[in-house]
């Protein structure tokens, strides 16, 4: 009985393979009539690779789309899963008949239901004339496409509604179609809602547009295990050099979400501008912000935090201190706080900073703590909740404060003398203050606090080296610095963001003089796949420590980046990184172009001005761009 | 009596000067009224630049946009006029009371009244909240502000509707305001419309938004008399590599008229797709179009030219051949015309081409010329009047042709010999034949040729040496290349594109291999400011040779650019191009920093993704972004 019912599915799944060659009419083609026309070209499977033929060249060609889903083992997906399977048939459906049958404890349900509204969009946004959440469907359809259900039976094991260092994103796929055709079944099993949510990434990807049919198309049978490698798949964007609006932090999360990343490290603030709007200190945007309009309100920020949630991304953010500060800080003079921050938007900038404006929080002021603990408190109301933070510590300037008459005055009278090692010690002790700031604020909470690597974070500073678990430590440099060994050494967890790979802002004009950035040349989609923290430890230590190594994150700094352009800067070169870190494939960027290629494009359909990689004609004939 | 007026416009002026001051309340920040307070910085113009004060400091201080538009001489006038001197005070009033006076022949009437539509247009997008054709202005004002007129006399003298390369794009402005300070008049007088409309483009940029009075503000005096320095200020587009939609080439129109640049050269077809879709020959887009739903239709074409003209701006169609064709050519064998094109989409493409997929036209069918024809004639029509047409002729591969066994029996049947000179002859024969089908299709209408730089133009090849008005070239090698003083010395007209200065495309990463694309590194805008063809002819001549230069062309070639990226790739970086040709300035692009970078935010309010060049930070804090 069962290898009956085998049989009749091949049987019922060859008829509804849909083929080029049904379509071929004898119509002539006019600029009038382009839409209507059969396409003159279809594609083949061989050897794992979409072949471009001449539409006369066999009953067998599909469209390009068809072909990518089934082709190659692994279709189109990206990242690629830990193991995967994908059939070479399809079957056709509309969007509306794709149905969500949910297995969960009830603090999950909703963000399901909110996810598998995301995944239905996502569908819609396979036509190409989808706009403003619509797409015309408009067929003519046979009745096995109209008839034909996708149902997506979604069980969710635990009841984790928030994202944390620990969350298990793992989860199983497998997709099957009935015996007479009618109905495709998509049986996801994960033991978080993120890991279900991940899911139905992958399962979208099973997905896409069949042109000439004007349906959806989903492949018939697919199985999938999948988790990541990788706990930490981080993102960086600054706010502070450039404003970007709330849209297109949506927007960059809508990415994130559908590349499987999941920590958006918000550099909010900085030297240059102040743009968190706080209940509490609300002095400190009014002086801060660009304007009044580029500003984000609590209301926002919550907002945003929930809007992460659903799409599986955790929000990270940061208040970099005590270098890093300045514009913002200067309304409280006036109210008799003193100076909060000194140096701020000094000149020569050379001598105070590394880059213009400059500013410092003033050591010598206690002030500064109220202010930082004030900030502290709203700040983890309204991410909440906030389970990790990130406490910047880089690139502080020693000159500056020594150079100030109230810290140098300040630092002697208090008999810390005024040499190098003096100000590094009250750094760490700004720092320590800090962390009980925090846990204060955190009211018993955990929080898990990151620094960028420094000066304070060399051996015996900060007496780092007996802590080890205090703080994880964000790398920055490149991927052969020895400091990278010596935190690993120290037992460190790190997170990796060596800027010769994985800082999106390089290799454009200089902001300041002459020539390219400072960071030159443009890290290429390969640069940044290639780039592997496992293989940089090894290289360093002779180990890989998986155990320490958290993950990575690209870094988006906007000194040249704003609404306009976050885009195209971060995508589709992002996603390079979530394969980085979600699958953390032995193999190069080689054995990835032809999904990441296509994977692009999905972004583009999800609203994502993503930056173009190559001609379309790469995307139609495989693997013909080589070198 | 003369002297008695003066007075009084001095006092008008005085009262209706907008400061800071009286807007300063005693409201306390929160997040929920940023919006209400006043604004805690202002701006005093000193020695000629915009610093940033503390509101306090001063009842002259005003609002950043008031400072620009009155400061250092010429304001932020972009590109920098001939000659220019603007005011230092302001009026406010608000945009429907801006009514155009014109005195024109009728043949262009109807263009000035478009012109001015968009120069109203421009107006209501300074504001900020500006959204798809309007602006939410609210006031509340004072009558001053609600009754202030500001009246656009425009006298254009010539009838020419249509630019050509003698076309005089000069045009003299002056400002003045009532002396009761009711009426803002604006003068302008050009010998064309063409000059008519720059002036609008340079009176929309002594104009700006006043954020604390929702209202507009327009200096009260200025007086410029301006022309361009060179006649051919182009942007050159490929649309072949990548498909850009008709409405991203319609912004890259305005922004190409909110920079007076005048010519946009469509490199519309190439070896990777064909998307021009031609009545009279469907096929080729049929074939060659990535999809149907990426092809410009005839009537798209007509009317991206019209709305090119209002804004002073001409297309330039490219039909790039012999090389550079493939894709599009293939339906031809099949109606028993034989093979257009021969290599195409062949590998190893490195032996047969510059870039995958390879391509060139079939010497030894006679039928390319019949289609070459046919092809012609369309583009003529639907791009007419066409003043310029540019051939392509670059990059032919020998190889390609002398692997192919047709071309090589038919170069030897016909006692050519296949000898690379043999090749080059044949070249000549095919560009000799495409300069009389052209000749034919123009009916007598002069339209003059471009050619890039190549094999083919090199001394003695195409005899250009005894006929150096047949063609104009376009320079795309290096400002250190010899050729160019070769060409200068045969009396060729030139047109600059080195693409060691103007190549847009440069610095991404690579996209066939790894590491970064061939043109490496980007070119900043200081790169492209700088280039200057005079002075590129003068090292390689002595001589400037300002007759012959006819001006330059920055280039976007779309391997790694879309509809998605055009914007950021070509600006603000193009307007860096127009300043050099229109005003050739003797200075470098530090004196024009200041200037570009608010340009630059013009763009954006026209509706344009432009690249962000440096934190906002330095535009509110004017020159100290230096290194």
């Amino acid at each position: 009985m069962r290898f009956l019912a085998v049989i009749t599915a091949v049987v019922v799944v060859v008829l509804v393979v849909v083929n080029l060659a049904s379509h071929h009419a004898h119509a002539t083609a006019t600029t009038a009539n382009f839409f209507k026309m059969p396409a003159p070209w279809g594609w083949r499977c061989e050897d794992g690779r979409c072949v471009k033929h001449a539409a006369a060249g066999g009953s067998d060609l599909v469209p390009l789309n068809q072909c990518k889903l089934t082709c190659g083992g692994a279709g189109v997906l990206w990242p690629l899963p830990a193991s995967a399977s994908v059939g070479r048939r399809v079957s056709l459906f509309l969007p509306q008949n794709a149905a969500l049958r949910p297995t969960c404890p009830a603090q999950v349900c909703p963000l399901l239901q909110e996810a598998f509204v995301l995944f239905r969009d996502a569908l819609q946004r396979y036509h190409p004339d989808y706009t403003s959440g619509e797409a015309p469907w408009a067929g003519p359809w046979d009745a096995a496409t109209e008839a034909h259900a996708l149902v997506v039976a979604v069980t969710v094991e635990g009841a984790q509604a928030h994202l944390t260092l620990d969350t298990d994103e793992s989860y199983s796929l497998s997709v099957n179609t009935s015996a007479d055709g009618a109905v495709t079944t998509a049986t996801i099993v994960a033991p978080t809602f993120f890991g279900a949510r991940h899911a139905l990434e992958t399962l979208a990807q099973l997905v896409d547009y069949h042109e000439t049919r004007d349906a959806l198309m989903v492949v018939q049978t697919a199985a999938v295990t999948d988790a990541p490698e990788f706990a930490y798949r981080g993102l960086l964007v600054d706010t502070s050099r450039n404003f970007v609006t709330v849209a297109a932090l949506r927007r960059t999360v809508d990415a994130m979400a559908a590349s499987k990343l999941n920590t958006l490290h918000w550099h909010i603030t900085d030297s240059h501008s102040f743009p968190l709007a706080l209940h509490s200190l609300p002095n400190m945007a009014y002086y801060g912000a660009y304007s009044a309009r580029q500003v984000y309100t609590p209301a926002q920020v919550r907002d945003l935090v929930q809007y992460a949630r659903v799409r599986g991304v955790r929000l990270l953010p940061e208040l970099d201190a005590p270098a890093h500060v300045g514009n913002g800080w200067q309304w409280a003079e006036k109210e008799g706080l003193g100076r909060l921050a000194v140096c701020v938007n000094q000149e020569p900038w050379q001598e105070l900073c590394v880059e213009p404006p400059c500013g410092q929080l003033n050591l010598a002021n206690p002030a500064i703590y109220d202010i930082i603990g004030q900030i502290y408190e709203e700040m983890l109301d309204i991410f909440a909740p906030v389970d990790i933070f990130h406490y910047g510590g880089d690139e502080v300037n020693l000159n500056c404060w020594n150079s100030t008459q109230e810290i140098n005055s300040w630092m002697t009278a208090n008999g810390h003398g005024v040499d190098e090692e003096a100000y590094y010690r009250q750094w760490a002790v700004f720092q320590e203050k800090a962390l009980q700031l925090m846990q204060k604020a955190a009211k018993g909470r955990k929080v898990e606090g990151v620094l960028w690597t420094s000066e304070l974070t060399k051996p015996g500073r900060l007496n780092l080296s007996h802590n080890s678990s205090q703080y994880i430590i964000q790398i920055w440099s490149t991927q052969d610095d020895p400091v990278i060994g010596e935190m690993l050494a120290m037992g460190h967890r790190l997170i990796f963001s060596n800027h010769d790979a994985w800082y999106l802002d390089c290799g454009m004009g200089a902001w300041v003089g002459d020539g390219n950035n400072w960071c030159s040349p443009y890290k290429g989609w390969q640069t940044v796949y290639d780039n592997s923290p496992h293989a940089i430890a090894t290289s360093l230590t002779g180990s890989p420590n998986t155990e320490l190594i958290l993950g990575g994150e690209a870094a988006l700094w906007t000194e040249q980046a704003d609404t306009n352009t976050v885009d195209a800067k971060v995508w589709p070169r992002a996603a390079a990184l979530a394969e980085r870190l979600w699958s953390n494939p032995s193999t190069s960027w080689q054995e990835a172009e032809t999904r990441f290629i296509h994977h692009r494009q999905r972004l583009v359909q999800r609203g994502v001005q993503a930056e173009r990689i190559q001609p379309q004609w790469c995307h139609q004939n495989e693997e013909l761009c080589y070198l």
